[in-house]
């Protein structure tokens, strides 16, 4: 099995998580496929953000309920990639009606590819 | 669209991330918002503690497997919020048998509301 | 109810993330488990890596679909037992195909056990 040793967190590396509408992650996964953006993890969740207790719409009709189904969906970059990926998110996954989501940025100390080993940017 | 220009880490925020019990979650998000906290994300996982091998309820039923379902709860919060956040899900999650789960605090580099392109404490 | 009341940042802990394949989801958690580590949030995601667009195998059938089913494991853990939980998963989920998974590392910056109040490594 490759080794991996953890150094000093000589790297710098983000992850950026969005909570997104489930009709936009077709547009936001094309849309980084074209910057060049390769590897992202998607989940099912739900919640809800200032509107709670109002409307918001969900595959046309009109969610009265507190909690809406939204796609979380993560990317770990490097800091050189981040200001495109967060750009690229936010222009695909706007549609500009309330509820579009939000966008969180957290620090990576490391990241390894499970496979061989590899670490920091190499393995993102 | 409206931009989202990464600053320094000006501000202070934090993730709440709370794994409880499945029948608390109407307790935990009633008592949040009485708090006048909006936003939060939930998630379905699965998980064991310290007790793994041993029974632990679920349903009435007693669960002699290792996973348990369980709810995952994400709030991003400003510091000054914090202390609030933590002690309302500890209060409201809490039933005193094992199993009522785990409260895990970290680092928000940055948040971004995607409809309005507004950015730290005023997105969250 | 037992309080929670924060301080500085006195502990040194972190969250092991891993995005493993659906088959290996047993060996991981055998071999933590005889490694001593016990606690373990785990959820299902979808994701892709490097090679979006090529086939990747899951449960026997080759998939041409760029979003592939795995599991996403979660482990916080103390500083001290780091470098073992990376070099137990690594070595767990390892197949030496494509899509064997990602391991990525966070600071965490407090854990409570939310029955008893307990806070740092007490409660991991
Ligand atoms: N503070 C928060 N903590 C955790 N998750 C949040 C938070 N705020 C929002 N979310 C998540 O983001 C999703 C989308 O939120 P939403 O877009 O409604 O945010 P908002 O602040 O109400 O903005 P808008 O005014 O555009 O609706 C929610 O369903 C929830 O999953
Ligand atoms: N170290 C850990 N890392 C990641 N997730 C954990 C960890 N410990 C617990 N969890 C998650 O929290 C859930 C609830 O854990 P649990 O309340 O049983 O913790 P515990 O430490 O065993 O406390 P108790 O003695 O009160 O049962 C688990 O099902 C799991 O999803
Ligand atoms: N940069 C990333 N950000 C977020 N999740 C990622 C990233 N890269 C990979 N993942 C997640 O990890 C899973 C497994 O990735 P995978 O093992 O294919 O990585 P890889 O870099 O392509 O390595 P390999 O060459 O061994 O296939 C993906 O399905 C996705 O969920
Ligand atoms: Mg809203
Ligand atoms: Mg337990
Ligand atoms: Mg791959």
């Amino acid at each position: 099995m490759p080794g991996a040793r953890l150094q000093g967190d000589g790297f710098d590396m983000k992850k950026v998580e969005a909570i997104i509408r489930h009709h936009k992650l077709e547009d936001v996964k094309g849309a980084l496929n074209e910057m060049g953006v390769h590897g992202m993890t998607v989940s099912e969740v739900q919640g809800y953000g200032r509107q709670k207790g109002h409307t918001e719409n969900y595959r046309g009709a009109e969610y009265s309920v507190d909690f809406v189904p939204k796609h979380k969906i993560e990317i770990i970059c490097s800091d050189g990639n981040l200001q495109l990926v967060i750009d690229t998110i936010l222009k695909s996954a706007q549609t500009g009606q309330i509820g579009d989501g939000k966008l969180f940025i957290y620090d990576v100390k490391q990241a390894i590819r499970i496979r061989t080993g590899e670490m920091g940017e190499d393995a993102v």
